[in-house]
């Protein structure tokens, strides 16, 4: 079975509900059925979040869903930027509801009224915490699987602080921590800082994490955000000093969604279908015996199985004998389980193992004593994986990717004059993004010749 | 500090948020926050639930939230048992939605179109899907945190089978389920069938599971329904037999929710606070070093927490400067924590522990290369919780609970029918919750005189 990445877009809709993460029949538009293979994937990369939250000493928590007009008449930009956005309750049963709740967009007016309740002084603080729950956006755009979508995972870290050098040391945090996913899913971005006009409602400054999809066109996967004293202005929240003075606490923000779920599918599949990220993969190996002469075929596939496990590796056995060898192959190599372990009559004799990696060709042979070296098997597959997606983001980069991309990426070195965007926008029909962190160079803006730094032009999902 | 038990509706409304678990004034009435204290507790029940049901085969899911109206305008007796608690949103930004959405109250009308499709022969059957996720159910009685909220956490199975029997012997494994839940939470409960005019809506048949609480009131804290046909003939989900015959597919569910945390805290607390059951506490041992003379204090506390870490044990240090040795004991009895241990100048001297049970009054000493003996300790207060919570139940099924409970519990042998079921009703002051499984006796309903079965008759929550 091919399915051909040629056309990106159809390739994508087709694979996501072919490898049974999804399925887009639910009867609501632009809201989806986590299948269980696909939430398997959601909740691996979950605890990956939490077991770093938690270490980072942040205390999950979980804020109701609904937020009341009330609480979101603040007179405050933050409000205006998601006011087209939002599912609003207007009724409980029959009866008409004195104050309309919305459905939270993202948590910064339901958790800050009580951060308000919960600092009273410096000993309060820093104040960590984060929630993965599910948020929801009246999405006007077109709609797509993980990509954008009215009912949103979401993992949302809210931090409050003492000044702002420590509001910028925890958004260093983050960028640690995002490293470290983004090694685990092994996806590359891009740091950008978004302009003034296309930051998040109230903050100071908004970093986005952007990648780029086969497609050419980018994808933010993550944000960080510095907000000052934005919000805490807007929603009281002040802490006294162990001087007494009475100051508004710094807060930060990060977030993150499915998004991430979009990515990994997007960059690392190929025209067999899926290939998971070993780390976060629902199933790492899947085992495929052989039926031929051998009579002890089940019993040495299960102890296999055990040693695999025992390796804390999750594994599954494909013993299903209404299907081929053959069939099962594509099946799983569609589904993107990263390794195979083959077991026919020659593995049984031999006490061997035959593998083939998601990402390699040709087969590779393993004594059973030799088993515990599938852990660097795995991480074979994740280096391949990263060497891939660096390849896509780097080609694209250097406006050097394959023909057929639905759009393309180009680098400019611009001010940070919004005409100046404008400008540049109009010329390239494409988004500026923002100024690349780190790798963008300092130079004259092409637009007005004063100071600009390199800016990322490109055609956002 | 003492919170005394003899109101309790105060002691539990007030120890709920003294002991972090929950902040009531989020500002929309029925919702509340769940604090880090409370999500841990909460989330160490989901981690149990999901490993049970996840090796009974079942599969986790996440279905979107909203329900549309037109989902929900099948005629069928479960919709109508639901209308008077569903939220609607009527808009979507500033436009007004062609089609009301609905917050699902539980998921059958979200989940049975779905089933519709995916079911199509024998071969796709038995399908067994949870998730575990927020419901919101507009509420007009008396909110109280984890015992009626108006948006709540829920976890809920639904399966599909070939026919009735297969779908009875699901309803087993859900019986086996249960008895391991309440036997980790140290929760004893009376299976109950619902009367007719009081089972789920749309059910064949309802046992719930009833627990009492120490006010001699009963709380259901879960609950299995056959669904026979009833569902999948409103919802069309059919499936073709091995000799190609249309049936329509049999269903059950499983429901609980959050009310498990209001009766562990409910059922197991006392005067000085929270006792939670060792296998589910976010923290099940407390260390509090005393200081003295000793320099080696810190590093032997360090020594033991790892030890302790080792043996699979969530354990926490309180080293806090500004707070007395008396202060944490008191703060962490409070908070539920099983076993604390206590270090001075002799435990370093003698390389041993001091332990407290926070279900026994007096000390234990410990060797320190007994240590392995902690888990037989956190065992010990598991079953005096056990113990404890049995009695609060028989007292009151035997009418010789204490005095200044809140209501009491009657059980009075009674037929089936509705008019003798309201007699006793109305003698009894008390609602009759349906007969017990399995404790109940026959014998002439106490009313009408034909044959009647032991039932159940409280002030339920």
């Amino acid at each position: 079975m091919e399915y051909s990445r040629k056309n990106f877009s159809e390739w994508y809709n087709e694979i996501v509900e072919l490898s049974e993460l999804t399925d887009k029949r639910y009867p609501v538009k632009g809201m989806n059925v986590w299948m269980p293979y696909g939430f398997d994937l959601m909740r691996n990369i979950d605890e990956m979040v939490r077991e770093r939250f938690r270490s980072d000493d942040f205390g999950e928590v979980m804020f109701p869903a609904l937020i009341s007009r009330t609480m979101f008449e603040v007179e405050f930009e933050h409000i205006k930027g998601f006011e087209k956005e939002l599912f609003w309750i207007t009724k409980g049963g029959r009866e008409t509801l004195e104050d309309d709740l919305a459905m939270r967009p993202t948590s910064e007016a339901a958790m800050y009224p009580m951060f308000r309740l919960w600092i009273r002084d410096h000993s309060d603080l820093p104040l960590r915490l984060f929630q993965v729950v599910q948020v929801w956006r009246y999405e006007t755009k077109h709609t797509r699987p993980f990509m954008r979508s009215r009912d949103i995972h979401f993992t949302e870290c809210h931090t409050a602080h003492e000044n702002f050098n420590d509001a910028e040391a925890q958004l260093q945090t983050y960028r640690d921590e995002w490293n470290y996913f983004t090694h685990m899913l092994c996806l590359p971005f891009m740091e950008v800082e978004r302009p003034d006009w296309d930051k998040f409602p109230g903050a100071v400054y908004t970093r986005a994490f952007d990648t780029i999809m086969p497609s050419g066109r980018t994808l933010q996967i993550g944000t960080i955000h510095q907000y000052g004293q934005n919000f805490a202005r807007n929603y009281d929240v002040k802490f006294a000093r162990e001087n007494g003075e009475s100051e508004y606490v710094f807060q930060t923000t990060f977030g993150m969604s499915e998004r991430l779920v979009a990515a990994v599918v997007s960059i690392h599949g190929d025209d067999k279908g899926l290939i998971l990220p070993p780390y976060v993969a629902p199933v790492q190996v899947v085992i495929v015996p052989i039926p031929g002469k051998s009579e002890s075929l089940a019993s040495y596939t299960s102890e296999i199985f055990r040693k695999v496990r025992e390796l804390g590796i999750r594994a599954k056995i494909d013993a299903r004998d209404s299907y081929t060898p053959g069939y099962k192959y594509n099946f799983w190599e569609m589904k993107g389980v990263p390794l195979r372990i083959e077991i026919g009559d020659r593995e049984v004799e031999e006490k061997s193992l035959t593998l083939r990696l998601r990402t390699e060709k040709g087969r590779i042979k393993m004594a059973l004593s030799d088993i515990s070296g599938l852990g660097d098997m795995l991480e074979k597959v994740s280096d391949t994986l990263r060497a891939r997606a660096l390849k896509i983001l780097e080609d694209n980069l250097s406006g050097t990717a394959g023909e057929g991309q639905e759009s393309r990426i180009e680098t400019h070195v611009l001010c940070n004059r919004k005409e100046c965007s404008d400008s540049m926008e109009k010329r390239t029909e494409l988004t500026m993004m923002g100024h690349i962190m780190n790798r963008g160079k300092e130079g004259k803006c092409e637009v007005c010749g004063n100071e600009g730094r390199t800016s990322l032009f490109s055609r956002p999902y």
